[in-house]
């Protein structure tokens, strides 16, 4: 886990890793004496992806990683001055030769933290020009996180809190950082873990994983295992032949199952005794690769007995592909009969897995806004409006009922006084015509404090405790939010002097 | 573009980007006495993305570098261990030791080929562990890389040859590698360039970029530049204040179009001008940040015409929201009028450039099969027919038309002759029922060989030659193929003993 050794979060650390127009950008506030000067720039969305109510904020880490390692080499500066006007001053260059974030400021949600639309995710402080070039590499490590976060934390909610889940996407993803990102933000959003080894071992993701139909196609039944002996699990029992004690169980559930003991393929059936071989305390099988029913299963059963025989129990099986459901229900009706039959009571609650498509129904647009530069409130108005940006630098805090379920984020100019628990205050629900009052038990301040003038404030917690963060939060978020179909919205709201201000920008914009 | 310098690359080449479940599958070959087996490997897909009838085949090239560089670490292994059964035969952590590709052979088509349903697009020899183990990292080079390359040449195919196709996807890209093989494998499909610095640094693609909305919101219109003198294009005449221009340039243009001179955007065109003052060989300007005809439009101009004045010639505006068409037609006649009124007429063709979301309607799935190991033909019946894999090891040909245009693509048996220009042959199109003959004026061989036992067989060609080998082959395609809504199926067709094998397999498993 140590960052020496995650050469992706080195790469992706790369002050290249952005858009040509920031860098022309740059030179634009550099020709125009603005380079200096102090902005601030806050990444927020504004639609919740998936149709739902809620985001899980991610990425924090790779920000703070980003931040910290951003500087620019020479041949950086080399590349950028070959895409640049040949007559541009080399002084720009000797600027872009001293840049690092030593100046910057990062405030931001805790990572893995429940998030609501218009309400920032990251504050980003420092001079212009800087803090341009840094607006594309921390809109592309917190989207992307932030979205696999919560696809993952609503596919958790649809399973419940015990269901095992397994992120097996690096064969589809999108490239291999692609994919290591994805299983790392899958178990933050409350995945259990990924077949991606290389996430286990760059970011400590717990890995899992069995056997896949190439492998049970592969055999034939015509091959002979070097060590076909298995000892017992446990005591000092002879050890058995295992392909030969197989053949034996498997007379003996095609007779249970009325079926022809030449119908189960011999090719998986050798499949099965390798893996057991290779696995006898952790056998799965995987039974689709030729018919469930009349292959898989019983070559599966007569594996799992002849183990069982042993004292070892199989773990699960598989279903990859058809009507899961309905064959998952059939599955475990055959795993009573067999288990009863043979006096096997274990066999009854072995595991059953199913694996297909989870799609992400679409990709839900993080987008960020320049909000404030130099002090002075300015809105982004554009004749779309639902692209209106808040203005100015703002201070956010959810406020929290007695039982700890948020109420309302509430948005306010960073200069006002904080809300008290306890005392009544009044509000405008983004949206609303009318103002409301709320009086909250408790208040959290949201953006904290990371990174001040380039040094890291605070530890960032480990992935497994952000994991335990965003599920906490869920926990406490009411019903009615956390939905995934047509769910209620959470209200997001201004303070009274912050709704003044949003409607003098209006007004005058109109005119 | 050195390889040495590519740190993502070298990133994307580590051996444990594969999924677990591959890993034990090893083990459990290990323990049957299989690593060693020959395995032949095919990877294809069964449907084109994106409801069209053809795709690109791309990232042949990581594939080359992942085989070369593929070799695991003591770290590695012992990572491997802490996830396999305590008492796992050290042997086999020996046996991953010395494993490297040096018995690989991969075959596959060239980078940027035309790619068809069940057509291979690589075929991999080699020991069975160590080709096993290849097949995640295999996939997911080359799944996303051909589905951008598809959808960038679909994108193609709608705009036309000339017009300029950016990709400017990094900030809502997944994650840094995401952004960064998006960036390259939309340019090898047909786009001409890219927003992502570090794409064309490492990968050598074009890129381009001007300014976003934050700058322009950066801007009050109070900002005095410090070096508002911009001398004339050409000649020796005496530099001019742009901004003090600029404002007289306003006036002419508000009296023109019939707007107060107080309407544009003060801080809107402080931020074109500096813009200008940073880029007056380039000047573009971003029209929708406040109010595209109101604002952006009379101050673009403005600056636009003061430049000209100077002997200029601004390169082009931006429209990134609303209803894209029609402003750009309303634009165009205002420029048209404008220039006519102040007698510029290369202000009536500037580019007018639109920028929104480009979405890629649905992410296809590219999926592998184990299609043959150690020489004994198999086919993989799942229960779902739709997956039937054809097998034995495969040769493949394109079969052209006189005028170069694909007729075919033929799938047969290693062992048989190649089918020769000019001679009829019977064939079977997949799905139907009946043969067809064909007699093709051009055969070429689909699967090259591009590493033998290890070694590069040919140099790869540059991104530039694939991407100009996609838009060859492309326009070759006939139009009922090309056409990206109900397009008519390409076909695929096997020869008449492969024809035969199938159905022998096919019969065998209903026994």
């Amino acid at each position: 886990m140590a960052a020496e050794e995650d050469a992706e979060a080195l790469a992706a650390a790369r002050p290249l890793l952005t858009d040509l127009y920031q860098v022309t950008m740059a030179l634009g506030y550099w020709r125009a004496g603005r380079a200096h000067d102090h902005a601030d720039f806050e990444l927020f969305f504004r639609r919740c992806p998936f149709g739902g109510a809620f985001a899980l904020f991610a990425g924090l880490r790779d920000c703070v990683r980003f931040l910290r390692a951003f500087h620019l080499r020479d041949a950086d500066v080399q590349f950028l001055a070959s895409k640049l006007p040949p007559d541009t001053d080399p002084a720009f260059f000797e600027h872009l030769r001293g840049l690092d974030c030593s100046s910057v400021t990062l405030r931001a949600l805790p990572e893995g933290s429940l998030a609501f639309p218009g309400v920032p995710l990251l504050q980003v402080s420092g001079p212009l020009l800087v803090v341009q070039l840094l607006e594309t590499p921390l809109l592309c490590l917190v989207g992307y996180a932030s979205l696999v976060a919560t696809n993952a934390a609503r596919l958790r909610l649809i399973a419940g809190p015990e269901k095992r889940l397994l992120e097996l996407g690096l064969r589809r993803a999108q490239g291999p950082d692609g994919g290591l990102t994805a299983s790392t933000y899958s178990y933050l959003g409350g995945f259990d873990g990924s077949s991606n080894v290389l996430a286990g071992q760059l970011r400590g993701v717990p890995v899992a994983g069995t056997l896949a139909h190439s492998f049970i196609t592969s055999f034939s039944g015509s091959e002979v295992p070097p060590e076909p002996m298995l000892a017992p699990a446990v005591g000092e029992g002879p050890a058995v032949n295992l392909p030969a004690h197989v053949k034996v169980w498997l007379e003996r559930v095609c007779a249970h199952l009325g079926l022809g003991v030449q119908e189960p393929h011999p090719g998986e059936r050798a499949a099965f005794v390798a893996y057991a071989l290779a696995f006898p305390q952790a056998f799965q099988g995987l039974l689709d690769s030729y018919s469930v029913c009349r292959s898989g299963l019983p070559n599966f059963l007569a594996v799992a007995l002849a183990l069982g025989e042993l004292g070892y129990r199989a773990v699960g099986l598989r279903l990859d592909s058809g009507d899961l459901l309905r064959q998952a229900q059939e599955i475990r009706g055959i795993l009573q009969s067999t288990a009863a039959r043979f006096q096997m009571p274990w066999l009854e609650r072995v595991s059953i897995t199913v694996s297909n498509n989870v799609d992400e129904e679409e990709l839900a647009r993080l987008v960020q806004e320049l909000v404030c530069v130099g002090g002075q409130p300015r809105m982004k108005l554009t004749e779309d409006l639902e692209k209106q940006t808040l203005p100015g630098k703002k201070a956010a805090f959810r406020l929290l009922d007695a039982d700890g379920s948020p109420l309302l984020d509430l948005l306010q100019l960073a200069e006002e006084p904080s809300p008290q628990p306890g005392q009544e205050l009044r509000v405008w629900p983004r949206g609303a015509q009318e103002p409301r009052t709320v009086r909250p038990a408790q208040v959290e301040l949201l953006l904290g404090l990371w990174v001040h003038r380039g040094q890291l404030c605070q530890p960032l917690p480990s992935l497994a405790e952000s994991r335990a963060f965003a599920q906490r939060s869920l926990g406490n978020l009411r019903a009615a939010h956390r939905r995934l179909q047509s769910p209620e919205q959470y209200q997001v709201a201004l303070s009274e002097r912050l709704q003044a201000l949003v409607g003098s920008l209006s007004t005058g914009s109109s005119l």
